[in-house]
């Protein structure tokens, strides 16, 4: 392949843009280009940001999530339920479930789900902190995602974690609200179907 | 808004990379999460390129491309053809052509199209420079997009650039290669009708 045409510092850019993502080539490059033409209102303070963002953030001991604090601010929170306890796969569901709003106990990211075919073992999970985390811990909640993979892990999670007067719980499957059921699939459906109940 | 979980710094990462194109909020945050997850291998060196990239790239004072010199490779390079100039919106479009590498001539890059919606008038297009390169040029190509801005722009171009014993020419309309009949809008079908060609 021939070199860029703007040499070796866009292409550069540009591959390590395409790295992130939801970024193909196409949108690397057109991400490079709009860096460019916005050198002082977005090139600048972007670079900034990584530097600072490198610098600040750290992984929390205690839950696995990031944070400028180690613990977290969560961790710290003594406003949250510290008897509730949502296992999760990754930072960003730590993030999503948040900005639901949803629950007002602690957090623990586990940093991946298990997988036999990317090789991801009980080993290269957050475990063993979790493990040292029980001891106040009523219910557990098992946020893993609805793939195989999160299954699988939830799975493992309920046979690891079993203790006598822990409960174990899992989120509730069903329609997505504001779903439309013609898109969704039929696992999906039979799900909901199944967990049908009295309105109201 | 409560401010993020994980502090202000990822917050502001996160805003900074939501304004690249391609990227909405919620892949922001996980191009967000997957430079913190990778600090060594990509947010930093993300980091240093961008440096470098801001420090060396620069726009050619002659055609509008994007190039660590001025003049730029493409309008140094002796083998391209100073008769023929081919003139795109975008450098983006520029680097699509060099892709197809179709092109041997020279190009002049405009910086955008005119949109009365965006306010777009000629003086906010590299129209001077380009007034002030037609002195040796005997066919201009004029590559805009096949969008109403696009074809605004070409169409003003042809009254402005007009010249005796200059050729003015515009890409051909027709079926992409590669591409269903089923697919394409009525604009494309009928200008691919319209300009049929006997095989061979």
């Amino acid at each position: 392949m021939a070199t860029h045409p703007a040499g070796p510092e866009i292409e550069r850019l540009i591959q390590l843009l395409s790295r992130l993502p939801g970024l193909g080539p196409r949108s690397a490059r057109r991400a490079a280009l709009t860096l460019l033409k916005k050198k002082e209102s977005l090139l600048e303070p972007l670079a900034s940001a990584l530097r600072e963002a490198a610098t600040a953030i750290r992984s929390c001991a205690t839950c696995g999530n990031l944070d400028t604090a180690d613990p977290c601010a969560l961790c710290r929170d003594q406003r949250r339920d510290p008897q509730l306890l949502c296992v999760v796969e990754d930072v960003a569901d730590l993030w999503a479930l948040e900005r639901a709003g949803v629950f007002k106990g602690r957090y623990h990211v586990l940093g991946g789900a298990l997988s036999a075919l990317e090789g991801i073992t009980p080993e290269r999970l957050n475990l063993t902190p979790l493990l040292a985390r029980l001891e106040d811990v009523q219910e557990i909640i098992l946020a893993m995602n609805a793939t195989v993979e999160g299954q699988t892990t939830a799975h493992y999670l309920m046979d690891v974690l079993q203790r006598p007067g822990l409960r174990i719980t899992r989120l509730a499957h069903g329609v997505p609200v504001g779903g439309e059921l013609d898109y969704l699939d039929e696992g999906t459906l039979s799900a909901a179907f199944r967990a049908r109940r009295e309105p109201g």
